[in-house]
């Protein structure tokens, strides 16, 4: 089916939510804030102009809007995304991707005519993590994989629990799990977002189809050697950890290159880190992403063998802590294809999908859910910051071809296509 | 002449002052603080028991002690170092120098014979610039290198002014300038202090004589490229400011080992420094120390290219800022002989005589007096740390070498030979 969104209306409403919630300093909309509760009132009154719709939340403080479908069985597919944003953040990070779905919702509504399956709307809760560090809050709820004693006592910069914020938006951690019913029966997940990142501005692409979120496993590594006066200690005679941690870093970025994924040594943190002594130990942060498990896996085992031959070298002991991990979420192939095809046919070309760096809603509903999502290009390629942007016409043809991956995807359900290629 | 200093009284000194103005925490003897005004109350009942002396203090701080001579033509010799420590500090630094010239002094009262020349013994006040982040303060405004307005306004962590602290302690920061005069008609000036280092413990030798102290150049290297996000980022397109940090860091170690100097890198900050982003900039701690004012020169020439080189490998710009600088202090050739026949004649050996990375005092007295160090060896090779320790018999031998040392000079003094050589 051909559902045609309102790309100007789209726009409109982006640029609306930025006037009240955002503004020249960035996006105001932190998780489980005063200002995050206003916003989403904000969205409320955008659902209440559409009929026959009816909005809910659920135990993880994910809001769901449902509109009907013309068979009841049960099936339904989910369009959505995330209104929270990290302080000062931009103005389409999360964003883009609600108010592209409600103008799915307001299309098929105003079709006058019920979509073949059940259309639900997700706006979850806390993508960004930017308040206790722990991201992907309530899709990861819904997708079974949030332990609550792992997150409870994390404090956010004044101190305040987690558990203890969401309690005061009346969302009992405890209870978060129950919001797994809403998958139950769900046939698709489809978001729409910005890239994030630099390939498709590159390559001159407006969007793209996603093949999938990278897995990504985040490690702290430490090197002792021994600090030493910076004068007194001849060079043979040191046990130099920031050497041996620069020297470890240049290979892990070798590691990435020869893998085709990403090895990223964000931080060196040297003790005592004066100008006058050697380095007696150095924490380094260790990022590193892929798309397939296999080659995640290789490519840590290069880079802690890297950092094992690197200590050796200047005499230092190396140990390393796993501090995040997170498998990759390919998404689905025929999901992949109608994505692909719309974006094709909104005038982003025919591109091959790119994956995606950075986690998702989506990585987590992946896991349970045929996934896919569309990228519209950033430029400039950064997100989590004021400067966030994208070209219009990136987020026309964006806009355009998640309509059209919806439209499609419906098709296919009606079809019978997805559930086949589902098992 | 031979001089006898009685190294068990040296060490029940420094045993004694370690006991009241240090402990199991470390030296207690900040300059300007209470507690070093404590430490040098001690040393003037130290003082106190010899006859003979004059104790005064000059408009800089430092305190000076007068043993007259036969000849009264105005020449005198100076021996000594500084009580002063940083928090925490051993019970060998800088203190070991003192209380052996009080030794020498004792010796010589004791004698019943008035050297060939006038003694005095200086205990120079806030060698270690621990509190302000100025070394050398009493020595350098002795050696009219302190220019007040340089430092004036530097606040110690409770946001004190040095220009008050010293104010505090009777000295005005204007004037401290004429203890210059303290150094008129210097003919030699001999300081003993511990290693600070590895190189004699390397080699198995307890002391040596101190070729000179290695000139100084500390440098802020800001490497600027763009921060972006960790997983969106492919490596094609990055401009990583750690990676070029980690790149010039290793060459710069590769340049202090080609000329024998060295050159460490302290720290590396990056910006923003989270395990998810690529630094968009690094900011880099650069220290290199070379005996040789030229090498020392083409040392940094070398480091600064190497710096401009890995920015452009990672597409990145890279800036400089100079923080210090101090050029060598050779000792004179003339005593660093005595000082190592010295060494030699104690048991030490006839090893050839080391540089010595650390600045002292002895590196401001040296541009204008004939000076030459004795150095302890260091076993943990740490200094600035309360497990500073020295072997007992290595503190012995560099005692009595000291000893000895102060003794040749007075009779080179008295030949005639320091004067020719001095000329």
């Amino acid at each position: 089916m051909n559902l045609v969104v309102d790309a100007d209306r789209v726009l409109a409403d982006l640029k609306e939510l930025h006037e009240r919630h955002g503004g020249p300093g960035g996006a105001r909309r932190l998780a489980w804030s005063e200002d995050w509760l206003a916003a989403r009132e904000w969205f409320q009154g955008k659902l209440d102009e559409i009929d026959g719709i009816a909005v809910d939340r659920d135990e993880a403080g994910n809001v769901w809007v449902e509109l009907p479908g013309a068979n009841d069985d049960g099936g339904f597919v989910i369009v959505g995304s995330h209104l929270d944003a990290v302080p000062s953040g931009g103005w389409l990070d999360g964003c883009l991707g609600v108010l592209a779905a409600l103008g799915v919702l307001r299309a098929l509504a105003e079709s006058g005519e019920a979509p073949p399956v059940t259309v639900r709307l997700v706006d979850w809760a806390d993508e960004e993590g930017a308040r206790f560090g722990r991201s992907l809050l309530g899709s990861s709820a819904a997708a079974g994989t949030l332990d609550p004693d792992d997150v409870r006592d994390l404090k956010d910069a004044q101190g305040t629990r987690l558990e203890d914020a969401l309690a005061a938006c009346d969302v009992d951690l405890d209870n978060a799990g129950a919001s797994r019913s809403r998958l139950e029966g769900a046939l698709a997940y489809l978001e729409l977002h910005i890239e994030q990142g630099p390939v498709l501005l590159d390559t001159g692409r407006l969007a793209s189809a996603v093949s999938g979120t990278f897995g990504d496993e985040r490690y702290l590594i430490t090197f002792k050697g021994q600090s030493a006066h910076a004068g007194s200690t001849p060079m043979r005679l040191r046990k130099d950890s920031l050497a041996a941690a620069a020297t470890a870093a240049l290979e892990i970025r070798e590691v990435g290159i020869r893998h085709d994924g990403v090895c990223t040594v964000g931080a060196m943190t040297a003790d005592p880190g004066v100008i006058t002594a050697i380095a007696g130990s150095t924490e380094m942060m260790l990022d590193l992403r892929h798309l397939d498990a296999g080659t995640l896996a290789t490519m840590l085992e290069e880079n802690l063998d890297a950092c094992r031959r690197a200590a050796e070298k200047f005499d230092c002991e190396v140990s390393h802590r796993r501090v995040f991990g997170a498998t990759p979420t390919p998404f689905h192939p025929k999901l992949i294809q109608i994505a692909r095809e719309a974006v094709d046919a909104a005038g982003g070309g025919d591109g091959d999908p790119i994956p995606s760096g950075p986690l998702h809603d989506a990585t987590e509903v992946g896991r349970l859910v045929p996934t896919v999502m569309i990228f519209a290009q950033s430029d400039p390629p950064l997100s989590h910051t004021a400067i966030e942007d994208s070209p219009e016409d990136a987020l026309r043809v964006a806009i355009e071809a998640y309509g059209r991956t919806v439209g499609g995807a419906l098709e296919a359900v009606a079809n019978g296509e997805l559930q086949e290629a589902r098992a």
